[in-house]
Parts: C-alpha cells; structure tokens; sequence
C-alpha cells in the first residue's frame, strides 16, 4: 500500500488555530468596518457555470481555471466520442469575485438597490505554479460600489478601505499610504512625452513595473515595446518632476497647467482634485498621495486607480480603481462601478512582520478551569459555565486527573490563570485562582473569583 | 450566440444582502459562542488530494463527490489512453469536515494540543440532486473535542451548542431540545428486546426512521429488515413505556434495571447518567431527554449521541455524538473523540419563519446621509464620517441631487432617518435629522446630531 500523504493537496493550506484565528478575525474587522460604510454583504457559489466564467480572463485565465469533471451519464458520454478538455467538465470554480458580481447583477437586477454597495470576501482558486505566498486557493476581499458615475463613490470605497487599515491596527499616518492615479491622466501625460496614443497601452504596462524594475528598468522595457526612447526620456523626467513637489495642491495645479481642463484629461485632473478633496474629510486624510507612475495591469481600468503601499514592503497591499465598462457583460447593460480590494494574504503578512497581533485578536482562551476530582464535576462545570457568561474564553479541562498535567496544557495553550475546584472549594461554593506566571493563588466565593479574573483580564 | 444563463449553476446559491447578512450574523455568533468555550477555530482547503476523500464516504460518497480535471500535460496524458474518470481528475471538493480533521491529526500532529477542541465552519459541496431545503454547495459548523474519552467532552460540546441557539434568541426552554441516546445503550436494549447482535445494526437503521415514518413504520421496517415480529415489539414497548416517563431520573432508574451496570451497556448508562448530570450545571439544563428511539444513521458512532429537535419542525436541526474509530483513519492511532455538527441551512429556515431576524441583526445600514450641493460634499463626507467614528452603519448617497429620488433610496433600503447638509447647514457646521417615518425633521450642530440620531437608534 503506498504511503498516505497527509500534507494539504499542492498550494493549499491548513489554517491551523493561530493562523485561523488571525484571518477570522482580519476579515471580521473589514466586515464591520465596510458594515459601518453602508456597504451590504454578498456571497456567490464557489461554483460557477462554465460559460460564465470562459471567456473572461483571457488566455492565462483559461489555463488557471479549475474545472469540474462532469458526472454519471453525462461523463459517460463525453467519454464516448473523443473528448476535448472543455467537453468533461460543466463547472469552474470561482476565479476572482468581479465576474460572479457582474452576473448577479444581472441575473437579480430587480432585488438590487439602484446603487449598489457590496462587500464580498471569499476565497477564489488559481492553478498557478505554487510559490512563497502564491497560493491555489486564496482569499479575495472586494469592496465594490456599483452604479456611480463620480468620484464620490472613490472616496466612499477608500475611506473605507483606510478606516479598516486603521481598525486593524495601521494607525500612524505613516503605517501606510493610498497611492492614487487616473487612466485618463496618465494618458495625457503619457501622449504630451509624445508617446502615440496607439502605444499607450504598451507604455501602461512598462510603467506599471517601476516598483519592482526601477525608473531605468522601464526606460529600457518602454523602449522594447517600441517607444522612441526620447518621448520614454520625457514621460520618466515629467513623473519624477512631480513626485518632488511637496504637495498635493501643487502637483494638481501643475498637471492642470500641462493638461489643460478640457476633454477626459482634464476631467481627469478635476476627478484626482474633487477625490483628495473629499478623502480629506475621512479616515484617508493626510493618507494619500498622486503618483504619476502608478498605472495598475489591468486593461479594464477607466477612471482612478488606486494602490495601498506599506513602507518597507515592496508590492501593493491591495488596490482598484474604476472600471465603467466591465459589469455589463452578463446584462449588456453598461454601469458605471469602482472598487477595492485588499491583499489578505499579504495584510496577514504584514501583521504578522510587525507582530501587530495580540492574544485578544487571536482569541485564544483566557482560563483554564481545572478538574481535580470527578465527585465535584457539576461544581467545575458550573464555575466555567459563570466564567463564559461573564464573557471570559474558558476551557475546562475535560477530566480530572494531576494539575501539573493540566498546567502544562494550560502553558501550552498560553492561558494564564486557571481555575481551580476542588472538594473543599465546592463544599464551600468557592474556586481558586491560579496565576501561573507568578504563582499565587487565591480562593475566593465563585461570584467573586469570576469579578476577580475579569478584572485581571480586562 | 446562445442565450447567456446567469442564474447560479444547478443547486447553486446567490445569496443577496439580507441572505448573506442573516447567514454572516448566525455564523458570527456560533463563533463567538465556540470562542468562549474554549474552542479553537481550524480552517482546511477547499480542495483536496483524490487519494484523500477517496474510500471515505462509502458508494454514495463516490457518486456524489465532485473531482477536479487535471490540467496541461497531466490531463493530455490521461486523455491519450481511454481513461477511467478517475484518471482525469486529481482533486476533489470538501464533502465533510471531519475527513479534513483526520487528515490535518495526522498531518500537523506536534502542533496541536492533546486535548484539541476545534470548531470549523466551511462549506462542502456534493453533486445531489437539487430539492427544496438541499443543495450542492452548503455550509458545515462542526464543533468536536478531540482526544478525550469521557462525557465531559460531550457535556462541554452540548454546552456550547445550547448556548449558540440561546443567543441566537432560541431563549425559551421548549424553543429547543437535545435528544439524548447512547450507542450501546440501544445496542443493550435491542439485545432485551431478542434482537440477535448480528442484526443490531439493521435495527437501529429502521429506528433511525422513526421520526420520518413513525413507530408502525419503523415496526414494518425491522420485520423487512429480517428481525422477528415478537422482538421487534418488545423493543417498540420497552421504548414507548420510556418515553411516557417523567424523568430523566426516572428513565435512567429503569434503564439501569433493565440492562445492568456491567460490560458495554453498563457504561452507556453510566455514561448518559453523568453526561446529563453535567449539562444540568449548563445552559442546556432542562433542555434534554433521553430518547431511546434516537439512533443516528451513521454507523460511526461509538457512545453518547444527540439531535437538536425544535418543536413544529420534522427533521434535526443539528447532531452528533462520540466517534472513538475514526480519527485515525489517516494517523493510524486511533483517538477519542466526539462532536456536533449544527444544520446551518435549517437553521436560518427556522430563524426566518419565527421572524427571529430583527433589523439588527441583518445589519443594514441604519442613516443615510443624503447629498445636496455638491459644492459642500466635504462637509456632507465630514458629518457621514462622523456618524460612522460614532458606530453608526451610515451610508452616504454618492452624489448631489433630488432629494425625493435620495428619500425612496432610504426607504428602498430599510433606513428610517436621513441625514441632511445643504449649503445654509455646512455654512454653521449644522446638520439636519429627518425620520421618514414621522416625517418629522431636527436641525443641530454636528456633534448634537450625531449624538441625537445615536440616542434614537439605541
């Protein structure tokens, strides 16, 4: 018989409980955060029709989708004449969470509010070659409003996404920073370098590189994709021109000076000023600067975009922008929608780096109650059951048997205090306290040994 | 072209706010519950090895469980020679959660406590055919102690589900009640009643139906099932003279008279007289009894095991019981264990006909901060921003305009009061509160107001 392999399948992973406990309760603050936003809850099957989901992320997509055997008959005959891939399988799973948006909304438009404001966070499945912190099964976490054409959706969905930065414990100004930028800016600047429209796209792409291959790395990726290497030159000294003004007034006004007020470009320069303007007003103020270099990959992008940078850790740690053109492709009815999207895994990352994670946001148990004597099990049972209702998280060791045994679960689990009841405690109605970080020990009636451990915890 | 269907796929769900938000809020407050007792929280892939799920589930198992197609070169390969289903996929979807359990003890065992209490709430996926009430994809809350032989496990894990339907408003003592039975305990009774051992098996699958297709069923069922008239009746008496007991006390007297205190079936007895000794020291006092016509189809069992029954409705709103063989399935050494899995689905079913979701819980956003000139949208993100730093859910409605189309958006989306800022209220730092209900409307400095609207929403 060939040995089990145990291990998660490739590119999976098991949350063990400190790792669960930290995603639970990342995910419960963004939640309640986009709650307080005003934003409503979505959830779409992990599985989705094939046909909803081919044809939507171009080729790369097609070959990173999971796909779902077809079963009983059905496989049966596929099996019988000669099969394609795509004719054994009925079902993908789901990708990313735009494209079951984009159905939802048309396939429940009439239960849907005019605008609509959703957050979504469940996990999407990759066949991507596994690497560190590339996974086949991750979370995504999408904030999204749909519906608005102006900016003040932008700064509702960054507010947003800043105040859940904050919640999670990102609270200098400096702990992290919203980079923003605007398809139809950076095509302005990009044609007044004398770069032709027709390779603006190209260009795009180039630029969106500077984080990870630096200003000259795109000088020379601009140039491989055909750019002369004098508009290149220009383009790269106007973006670094700007990044030294000190302020966001001042690189407004310059970009209004180079690009005019008029058409999408100048529309542009008016969105990126009514937008800092607003996000002044919110949890994002003082959080935020334009970056002419920011361009973000995807071809979908129409209006402002946006990427949340940590100091000290390269790449995004979540980004979106507007995309006006994208959700009408199940319903053939354009509708204008911006979003966000945090990077979890990488948020995760960075908390743990920092050790930003207490024992209260991992929710471990506070105290142990001990079992001494199994005559006495009702009195234990009924001391824990006092310490959970008081709110305190409670393990009750589920036998009685040597303390010394039930101290080192105790240690082991990084609880603190145990609770202690013995024979004499229950006659008496009372329970011991135990620190185990210095030893002492008090006994105490129960009510007043739960108040006792309360106020030790809190 | 083909007309695009963007219903979710067969036995697929969407769930739309209230849905999504019900679901988030029951699943919160079981975590929470679970948290406070002491359980920690694991979380396993979606996706796992074939070799893993396979010869698990029995023959129903393998119909039901959906494989994923390899993909490039390993799914051409397997094309090229007349492949078996089984040579095309190489994963499967999560069917359950305990299979991932015993493979996570085996695979992560020096990580995890001895005594490992975990709780897990995931969704499995099984290709049945869609009905009312089932579907292919749904959601699992599994709560299990792991590594402990004795009742006290199964009082704490009662405990804490009875104290999970408590918050979640299932507050009176006959909202509820946990059926309580033990294997051998049926084992012993099937054994008075002159039912041979080796037929023991089919005995307790026919009692398992009692609540589906009642007594004079579950009679015709054993005598299908090959066991003798005359005994099948004496165990249906010896049953029925049980139930009209009025105690547990009384109950437990007879049971040990009947069936000893030697040997297996001593020690259920034991065992049941101890388990609800303890849950009287819990929140599931006064809400059990010992039923023995509960059997639990799956052969699994090994001790105690127990249903959730809510008056009114057929069916279990949740079970489980001690499964001391199983774990080991991956491991090799075999571990105590025992748990309760809740029926998510059923009990949000019951939540909603009972009308037990208040607004509250749904968590709808509770102001909407409407907008009117869009020359002072920095005051009017100011004071949605302050609502929300108060706690409040606010939504902010992202543009300037009517206020009678910014009205029906409120009442559309449930929200009673709406927050309003033109230009004469930004001009004196003001803010006015209008209740759609009354109609009546406050005009107060910011601060006031948001204190007013905190006060009419607590």
């Amino acid at each position: 018989m060939a040995t089990q392999n145990n291990a998660p399948a490739g590119g999976m992973r098991d949350f063990l409980p400190v790792e669960a406990g930290r995603r639970q309760a990342v995910i419960h603050t963004i939640q309640e955060v986009y709650r307080t936003w005003g934003f409503l809850p979505l959830e779409t099957p992990a599985l989705e029709r094939l046909a909803t989901l081919q044809g939507k992320y171009g080729e790369e997509g097609e070959n990173l989708m999971y796909k779902v055997l077809k079963r009983g008959a059905k496989l049966d005959r596929a099996l019988a004449s000669d099969p394609r891939p795509d004719d054994l399988a009925d079902m993908g799973l789901r990708y990313d969470l735009t494209v079951p948006l984009a159905r939802v909304m048309a396939a429940h438009q009439a239960d849907l509010p005019a605008i609509f404001k959703r957050y979504q966070i469940q996990s999407v499945f990759r066949a991507d070659r596994p690497a560190r912190g590339r996974y086949r099964e991750f979370s995504q976490c999408d904030v999204d409003i749909v519906g608005v054409a102006g900016v003040d959706a932008e700064a509702d969905v960054l507010g947003a996404a800043a105040e859940s930065l904050c919640r999670l414990g990102f609270k200098q100004p400096d702990d992290f920073t919203l980079r923003l930028n605007h398809r139809q800016v950076l095509a302005g600047l990009l044609a007044r370098a004398g770069i032709p429209e027709q390779l603006a796209g190209e260009a795009m792409v180039a630029v969106d590189k500077a984080d990870k291959i630096g200003l000259d790395g795109v000088r020379r990726e601009l140039a491989e994709r055909g750019i002369a290497p004098a508009a290149g030159d220009t383009f790269l000294t106007m973006a670094s021109d700007m990044s030294e003004l000190a302020s966001t007034k001042e690189l407004l006004t310059i970009l209004a000076d180079w690009l005019g007020d008029s058409g999408p470009t100048g529309e542009g320069v008016a969105d990126l000023k009514q937008l800092t303007d607003l996000l002044e007003a919110g949890p994002a103020a003082g959080r935020y600067r334009i970056d002419p270099l920011l361009a973000r990959g995807l071809g979908y992008y129409t209006g402002a975009i946006y990427e949340v940078q940590f100091p000290d850790f390269s790449g995004s740690g979540g980004g979106g922008g507007r995309y006006d053109n994208l959700l009408g492709m199940f319903s053939g009815r354009s509708v204008p929608a911006c979003g966000f999207s945090f990077g979890l895994e990488r948020i995760l990352l960075i908390m743990a780096d920092r050790a930003m994670f207490g024992v209260g946001m991992e929710r471990g148990p506070q105290v142990l109650v001990a079992q001494m004597d199994p005559a006495v099990a009702g009195h234990v049972h009924r001391a824990a059951n006092q310490l959970r209702q008081a709110g305190l998280r409670t393990d009750l060791y589920p036998s009685a048997g040597r303390l010394g045994r039930q101290f080192r679960y105790a240690e082991s689990q990084g609880i603190r205090y145990v609770a202690l009841a013995g024979t004499s405690e229950a006659e008496t109605g009372q329970l011991s306290v135990k620190d185990l970080e210095t030893g002492e020990q008090t006994t105490l009636p129960l009510t007043d040994a739960v108040a006792h451990l309360k106020a030790l915890l809190n």
